[in-house]
């Protein structure tokens, strides 16, 4: 599998693909300026989380080339403005995160213009760097739990597209397959916006790695015919208690699992728990409608239909078997092992 | 809800409604031609077995006005060739069935041509009667089970359109509606071929019945919120055990339903009920991968992906709280209670 988006060196560059082309057409696009980075993050053609954050620290350093200036505080300012750009996506913290990161950075450099430059560059790379690492990580941890011949169900995307490269989910399939090379993977469609066959069917067949699509609602049969051992999934959010909210379908597939004794894993970054919010005060986002009216922009019901549109569900700690993190593995999760894990 | 077949007593045509143009057009076809019926047949304009047996039925009636024949062997020789033309999909059993019957009438009848025309027109009609009567028969078995207030989660299309009229689901449905008139429905899309989505929120639109389309995958947490008193779902084949076979995602939903403590109701008639097979012996149909690389002509994965597209699966008894028949009803089936009802 490519990067997501990489700096190339020989030219001081920016290379990303555009995700809104998948998967029917494999584009990137290639740009020396943050304006153009700052579009890619708000049309989406780069998302998901750590994704976006490499994007903006990448397009700081783009904007410290740009800028031609001599001093340390026409770089600076030329960036402050630059930071606000790339900004696009108000509710995206990683975004904040990574502009603010480069501009402490920039700061901290006791140099000339073009040694601010180069240790932004190096900053940015090294963003891009830590995501990669943190993956890896986690699908290390996971080889604890993953034996040769597994055939691993997942849902929606929470692979390489999602981040610099790797995934979470991604990175425990890659880290396996690695090792042991026959590890399969099924991946349910995921409606209403089928991340699971456009992105993670995608991204494991330019693997190589044998992945099998099949609708949301196959799992139990899938499950019953001994085609799966183990179910891995992402995370939006884990709460201290070991609940986790998902893409929706995450809730029905462990209850399904449970009932199977096939072991439900959750994979996601130290960074995805949330230590303060309890189950019950989890708002869950209803999404637009017309996510289930059309598909690919054309009505599948009637135009008026009554719809509910949840885009996430909350699953309890009692259905599931291990929560993998980048710091380390939960098994069967209560809050008192998340606080020690946490305190760890 | 209109007829999905009726036969027009003013000009004695039929008149059904074009199930391909659902649900974005209603649209009828009129006909005095039974041509035109097998016609409809081929492509699917009618479909469901209870349906298509009517169609084929009235195709008949109406090769009888067409003969324009003075004599009983020359009706009964056009009648044949009809027959021939009529059965025009080879493993639907309803049609055989009822071109067979409308054969039988016309042998039987002891008098002019005249006589047997009008004899096969009240025949015709007679056949579509005995399937609205039997799922009127169901939706009253099943007033027991249902309360005022409920809502019913279901699957797939077992309604109307599936019928002549009313629906094994769609009579339950609305025979409590009939009773209560606050019944509402919650209907999942039923990927692949989005029978909830395209025929069952329209159907039940049609009839002021309060309906909400969710995904396949949604079930758990509507479940979860209280949303749904019970499931009710069709079944394509029923064994003297209580396995049902029915629309690919009924057995995930039935598992869900019993981790939430919600009733899961199957509603048949008699006539599917297979006391021959064993449940290791129930092949299940593998459809075209396209259906699930595709939603209305358009890849919505990459079009070589591998895909496990299992039509139906099989639920079995100890998930099910009761099968409805028109015979009656079989709580918490097992094979000795089945054969009990089958006998009585």
């Amino acid at each position: 599998m490519f990067r997501t988006i990489e700096w190339l060196d020989e030219s001081n560059q920016v290379r990303l693909v555009d995700q809104t082309k998948l998967p029917l057409k494999v584009e990137h696009v290639v740009t020396d300026s943050h304006e153009r980075i700052a579009k890619s993050i708000k049309i989406m053609e780069i998302r998901g989380a750590p994704a976006i954050g490499a994007a903006a620290a990448m397009g700081m350093a783009l904007a410290a080339i740009e800028s031609q200036a001599r001093t340390k505080d026409d770089i600076i300012s030329y960036l402050e403005k630059a930071a606000d750009t790339l900004n696009t996506r108000p509710t995206a913290y990683n975004l904040t995160w990574a502009t603010s990161r480069m501009l402490r950075k920039a700061k901290e450099v006791d140099g000339t213009a073009e040694d601010i430059v180069n240790q932004l560059i190096e900053e940015a790379k090294e963003i891009a760097e830590e995501d990669v690492r943190m993956c890896r990580q986690m699908g290390e941890h996971a080889l604890s739990l993953i034996k040769s011949g597994f055939t691993i169900q997942t849902i929606c995307n929470a692979g390489s597209l999602a981040t610099v490269h790797l995934g979470t989910v991604g990175g425990v399939v890659r880290v396996a397959h690695e090792k042991y090379s026959d590890i399969k993977v099924y991946a349910v469609e995921t409606r209403p916006r089928m991340q699971g066959a456009r992105l993670t069917v995608f991204e494991f067949m330019e693997d190589d790695i044998d992945v099998t699509l099949i609708t949301d609602g196959m799992v139990g049969t899938v499950f019953r015919q001994g085609r799966v051992d183990c179910c891995v999934v992402g995370a939006d959010r884990i709460l201290r208690t070991g609940h986790v909210i998902n893409k929706i379908g995450t809730y029905t597939m462990a209850i399904t699992a449970k009932y199977h004794d096939i072991p439900f894993y959750v994979v996601a970054p130290w960074s995805t728990i949330d230590m303060e919010t309890d189950p019950g005060d989890v708002v869950i986002e209803e999404r637009d409608e017309d996510e289930i009216r059309k598909v690919n922009e054309q009505y599948v019901t009637v135009p008026t239909a009554k719809v509910y549109n949840p885009a996430f569900d909350m699953t309890h700690p009692e259905l599931i078997s291990a929560i993998i993190t980048d710091k380390g593995i939960v098994k069967e999760p209560t809050e008192e092992k998340m606080l020690k894990l946490y305190k760890a």
